[in-house]
């Protein structure tokens, strides 16, 4: 079903065998660390005065997401503020549609809004998977951000979902509840069906050269998934991604690349996703983790899940509710730490490193008194 | 823990024996019926010219609530459209915080707001369970519609639940993300705890006094406990509605009276929602009903739980996602149709009324063909 383009670049990829801390990576393949790693959604952001300066340099956030150099530096900022076991990629969501033309922007104060929309039959059919060198900022930060971080940790790649992403092509921007987009799964089902085929071809593409370009694994953000019924989850969010998972070239070792599906709102579907075919599945903060590990946590890896408001309280409420993330976890592999949202702006820095403190610490007790008892 | 007051009104409750089509009661017993009941969250609302017209003469949404005549007119306005199963008292869920002297007031084409918010130590332990005599115009409004209403179908009563209740009184107003509510649950979780103790004890008195006064089932609106992770959901957010459940003077028979409980988002812990006390559990429209049914029908009803966007879209696509819904729940008892949210505005008037005849005569097939089969 999927067309592969030929690969923009080839044979750049690092070997992950130099990479220093690889715990978030055999965390991610469910094999034992010796602590939980955490890395954070939006780890790279406007919390961090650091970033709000370069930003600021960058004139504009798709200036700064377009400039490699840029992209880098905002890329490595927490890393040098806070032991994370993980670096992602600074870019957007929703480049993908931005390079089949439907021309995104960022409006200050405000979300991503696309200057044309893919909403009718005519627009849908004229859409086509993007020149990938449309693309090459995304890759050229890569490459960039791989050479900076020196094998330190693993860099995370990533792409909006295909559902996701036809979300805003169909909305043209964010919407409480993307009515047009539920209107279309229901009344003309083919129409979306055929938009995130397109989708899923290009973000299989994107992720392909992304790993080209050296990332260690990739992660799919499915913001809005949670949106559909269980049947239309399936159908347009669910399916699509496992397309793309199935259609990615396979590593150097000749295994599937590393991956983490995460869909805000999915839990209830939680069985489902964990059958998608990704090694590591993201929780939102509303999921009951223990009960999600006991269902699931022998099948993938769970990513997750604090509230990311506990992060605005006080560094004392910081570590007494990652403390019970981490035991809700518990001492069994492939537990990787993380919110269940991104980090929101005004975030101290301080309790982001209270944060990582706290979860390296209890997640290393709760192994050894694991190991003892 | 509950100190009930003495009731306003006493023994003016007419008898459910009374009611000529009593489906809905019996379906929410889960006692079989010829076929599946169907009401509609805000069925008596915007989408009707007659409610515009109504609601134009009142001046204010609140000036439309607190009149117990015109209330019961626009309770009464879509049962005169539609053969549906149950009225539902028009009203608002925040009632009972407006009645506590938060001044609730609605903007035009906004949600509601409260003058005055309850989110700190001083304001939330000044709180008390209000005088029901000031929610007198609620209670007014059930006995005239029941007296219209002559039996003919029953009338559900409601309220908001403590937690959503506790959500508009320390945000002031509705919120993409309810911040505060969540930052409270975490850093201060004793004031949260406080603030929904007060309103569990006084929507246990609202509810006593609308079941005095005739309404012949109950349901509680949880619109934000989905927002919850999920420990924090069962202590602030379920505890509370089980609270006010187990406080409830029985019927006239020595019997609960019935009752709904429906938490947006709470598809993840049905089970848990499931064995709060209520008879029925509402669903949004994200949740699996077959998977539900599967897993809790035979231990509440379910209700739900259609997309109301569907409701936005053309008559055979109304026709299908219905008859899709039968089908998935099944002919065993227990089912009440509904929206998996409210209707939105904007909703053809003809689509309702293909939505009722769908689902009373694809129930009707369905049981036939399986008493058959």
């Amino acid at each position: 079903m999927l067309q592969r383009p030929a690969r923009l670049s080839r044979g750049t990829r690092s070997d992950s065998a130099v990479i220093a801390n690889d715990t978030f990576l055999r965390a991610l393949k469910r094999e034992p660390t010796p602590y939980t790693p955490i890395w954070l959604m939006r780890q790279a952001g406007r919390y961090l005065p650091e970033y709000a300066a370069t930003r600021a340099r960058a004139g504009s956030f798709m200036g700064l997401a377009t400039h490699p150099g840029l992209a880098t530096e905002v890329t490595l900022q927490p890393l040098e503020r806070y032991p994370l076991d993980a670096a992602i990629l600074f870019s957007d969501i929703l480049t993908v549609p931005d390079a089949m033309g439907l021309g995104l922007s960022f409006a200050e104060g405000e979300g991503p809004r696309f200057a044309r929309t893919a909403a009718d039959e005519g627009a849908i059919a004229a859409l086509e998977v993007p020149d990938m060198a449309k693309l090459r900022y995304v890759f050229d930060a890569v490459r960039e951000i791989k050479r900076a971080l020196a094998g330190r940790v693993p860099l995370i790649g990533f792409s909006g979902s295909p559902f996701t992403l036809a979300c805003y092509m169909i909305e043209g921007r964010g919407s409480a509840d993307f009515a047009a987009v539920r209107r279309m799964a229901h009344a003309r089902p083919e129409l979306l069906a055929r938009l995130v085929d397109v989708n899923a071809r290009a973000v299989t593409a994107y992720l392909d050269e992304q790993i080209a370009a050296g990332v260690d694994a990739v992660m799919i953000f499915d913001t809005w998934g949670g949106l559909l019924g269980a049947d239309a989850y399936r159908r347009f969010s669910l399916a699509p991604m496992r397309a793309v998972l199935r259609g990615l070239t396979p590593g150097r070792d000749g295994a599937p690349v590393p991956s983490i599906v995460f869909t805000k709102g999915g839990g209830a579907l939680l069985d489902d996703i964990a059958a998608c075919g990704a090694h590591g599945v993201g929780l939102d903060w509303t999921v009951d983790i223990a009960a999600a590990r006991a269902r699931v946590g022998g099948k993938v890896a769970l990513q997750g899940n604090l509230d990311p408001l506990v992060l605005t309280t006080d560094a004392a409420t910081v570590a007494r509710e990652a403390t019970a993330i981490v035991r809700a976890a518990g001492p069994a592999p492939g537990h990787i730490f993380n919110l269940g949202h991104g980090i929101v702006p005004g975030t101290p820095p301080d309790n982001v490193a209270a944060l990582v403190e706290t979860v390296h610490a209890e997640s290393r007790k709760l192994r050894s008194a694991t190991a003892v008892a």
